[in-house]
Formats: structure tokens, sequence, C-alpha cells
């Protein structure tokens, strides 16, 4: 028995999501079923984040600890192999008998993308947000200063999920490009609560637009309210770029 | 009545290629379908290039002659109202009564997309030929320069084509990027056959996996057969980047 650390791609709008549910495709239901097909055991795998459907992954994490005479990288090839043509194995390697994908990962980077263009383009379409009115970005800019640092998000966590705390450190905002081209906000934090990226990328899109100003900010983190903040921006927009672990894990 | 020249971008996967067919989703039908809607009148429209199903375009160039009140910026909007996510009018002009998109097309530029990593990229696969091996792109690249220039494309061209002569002069074969990453097969060139770039595309990624030999490629030209010439690209790598059209019209 080994525990393998798995870094995967994956295409969004192939899966309902990371985790695993009855009759549709999940990106971990996928590896399971994969691994079970090499290497004849049926494990339950860990995944760093439980991205929504949707959402599209460049470095997702996965551990599972699996009884093969597999090395790393010929596992890696074989489960290419029986993987549907939407999720692929980037990198394996054999980790600490301990690791674990979820709680171990000591941060990550989310890449959120719009599409700003005065008219709808049909390439992009499907891996970004299409908002066809100018936004502001130096209002947007000033608007995320406010959500840099540790916070209670609680404004910006969607109802269903159990954690402990809902407060979390992000440790940069950015928000690259121009208005009327390709606008990407970048994420990365130690941790995300449940759609907090897309609320957070929805509520600064409201400031973008007019529609909300940038000195709210403090006072809509400190309302700890789901209901002050702005709408979930579309899953097909987000991308996982990488998790990062400590030092003497993974 | 004015002519018009529309400018479209298109995701191929959307449909069964440009030309009109009974039963299925085409570029030619859908935009045909959005002119009824919006000026209430069947027209026929002429695409610059008759692009095969799955392959993209960024600017085919469209010519209609149309009955309408809007002027030309009115009318893209509107038809964008109409048309299928899957294509927009990116621009749209008045052009002389005379004007031809297919007749009266001066040049255009094709890229061929490949992924060349060691891995196979569920991110890259809907865009791009993913093609695991190495590539040499020195050999690449010394085989196309026997391709640029005025030549006899017969080798090249899939039957079921209707064309008069099959001679046709490429401008510019450029191949851009790095074997083991992203690379880009731009074609310039007056006219193309019928899958002239995808069977190009194929031969030189022949040469590329050093199955083919880069000094083959003048006697292949010669031979005018197509049966001597590499398999034809799949079509979802190829997209449609821009027609150019002389001063006088368009």
């Amino acid at each position: 028995m080994a525990v393998f650390r798995l870094v995967l791609e994956y295409d969004g709008a192939a899966f309902a999501g990371w985790q695993v549910q009855p009759q549709v495709a999940t990106v971990q239901g996928a590896l399971e079923a994969a691994i079970a097909k090499v290497a004849g055991c049926r494990v339950r795998v860990v995944g760093a984040g439980r991205t929504d459907a949707g959402v599209h992954a460049e470095g997702q994490v996965a551990s599972a600890c699996i009884e093969t005479p597999l090395g790393a990288e010929r596992l890696r090839l074989a489960l290419n192999g029986v993987l549907p043509p939407g999720v692929a194995v980037v990198e394996a390697s054999e980790a600490a008998a301990t690791f674990h994908a979820r709680r171990d990962a000591r941060g990550k980077r989310y890449r959120y993308a719009i599409w700003n263009g005065a008219i709808r383009s049909p390439l992009r379409a499907a891996r970004a947000w299409c908002l066809q009115r100018p936004l502001d970005l130096s209002a947007m800019r000033a608007a995320a200063t406010a959500f840099v640092g540790t916070h209670d998000f609680a404004s910006f966590q969607t109802a269903g999920s159990d954690v402990i705390t809902t407060e979390r450190t992000l440790d940069r905002l950015d928000i690259l490009g121009a208005a009327g081209g390709e606008i990407i906000l970048a994420f990365e934090g130690s941790g995300f609560l449940r759609h907090m990226v897309r609320n957070l990328t929805g509520t600064l899109v409201e400031v973008g637009s007019g529609r909300r100003s940038a000195s709210e900010m403090p006072a809509l983190l400190a309302a700890r309210d789901r209901r002050r903040a702005g709408r979930t921006a579309p899953a097909h927009g987000l991308t996982l770029e990488w998790v990062r672990y400590g030092a003497s894990v993974g």
C-alpha cells in the first residue's frame, strides 16, 4: 500500500463537479473508477478542493491509498489510458503515508476569467464570463483591497457547507487585463469557503459596473450576511490553478 | 436593398460546418435564419470560405443582400440577439452593391493548433490536435519551405470539390512555438483547396514525427496525387483567422 499524490487537469464542462454523486459523471467518480480498473481495488480519493459543477482545474491535487506494484509514473500512464477525455493525471508521485490532499493543503490559487469585449465571443464563451458593458477596473481593484488579508468571509459563503470557522486568509487578489478585453481575477489564499471565489467575483463585477461602491466592502465583510453580497459568478469562468503543500508532505 | 459585409466568429463544435444542410445546424443556416427573423426576408448568404464541420472562425466574412431599414451596426446587434450562442457577428458594414464574399476574397489566414505536451491536456483538447510524441520542428520548417509560393496543390486536395484549377499561392507557412508545448502552423494564401490546410498539416506532422523526410516534399507536390500525402489533420485544431479584400470592395 502506498499513498499517491495525483495532480489533475480537467474540463469542468465534462463533469457534474468533483464530488461523487449517483447517476452523474464526477471527477472523483471517474478517478476512483480508473483506479479500480488499473489496480483492482475500490479506494476513496480525496481532493484538495471540492470544485463545483462546471469549474475547471489545471492543478487540482488528489490523494489516494492504492495497492499496486506500479511506480508513480507507470500508474499515471495507466490511469490516463482509462480516464475519460475530460480529465488527465498530469503528475503522480508517492507521498508520505499520512498525506491527505485536503487537510495538508497550505494554499491554493484560483483564476476567474471574464471576457469584457463589447461583442459576445463564441470562442471564449466556454471558459469566461462574457460581460459586454465595460467594467471599471480601478474601482474593482480598490474594492479588492478590502478582501486581502485575514477576514471572516461569511458574507461570501453560499449556504450548505459544514465548516467550523468562516475566517480565511486571502494572500492576493490581483485583477489583470483591461476593460473591453480579457480580465483575470487571481485569488491566492490558504483556503476558500463554498462559492467564495465566485461570490467575491460577482460582487466585484457589481462594483465594476457601478452598481456598488468600493467603499461599501468593509461593511459588507463585517455584516457576515450572504444576502448583502453580490450574485454568484457562473462556474465556467473559474479554474483551480494549483494547490501548495508544506515542505514535509506531498 | 443593400449588400452587407458581415465578419463572423464561431465555435466549430457547435455546427456541422458552414454550408446549409437539411436537419443539422450549420453556420450559414443559422445566419440565414437570423436574417429572416430580423429583416423578414429569406436571403442566401455567401461565405468567403466554406469551413468544414468542426472548424472554428475568428474572422469568417459573409456577404448578403438584405432589405432592411436598419443601419449596419443596428443590424449587427439585432442579428446577435437572435443567433445561437455558438456564432456572433463581430463587425458589419455596408459594402459595394457588387460585393461577393467568396469571389472578391484576395487572401486568407488559417491557424492550426497542436498541443505537443507529453501528457494529454483536457483543457486544450477542444481546440488543438493533441500529439504526445515530441515533434521535430526544424524538420517541419524545412518541409514547409517547399510549399510556400505558387504550386499545384492537387496532392493536398481532398476529392469532391469542383475547382477549375488546383494551383494556389501560399504566401506564408510559419511554424511557431516549441516541441513539447503549443505549436501553431499559420497559413496565409490567396486561396485554399478543400482540406488543403489540414492535409498539409497532417503531412508536416508526419515529417515532424520522423515518418517522412522534408526532402520528399517537392516530389510529393509534383506527383499531384492525394494518396501520396499524409493524413488529414482533425478539424477541431483549425481556425479561420481573417479574410482580406482589395481596397475597392468590402
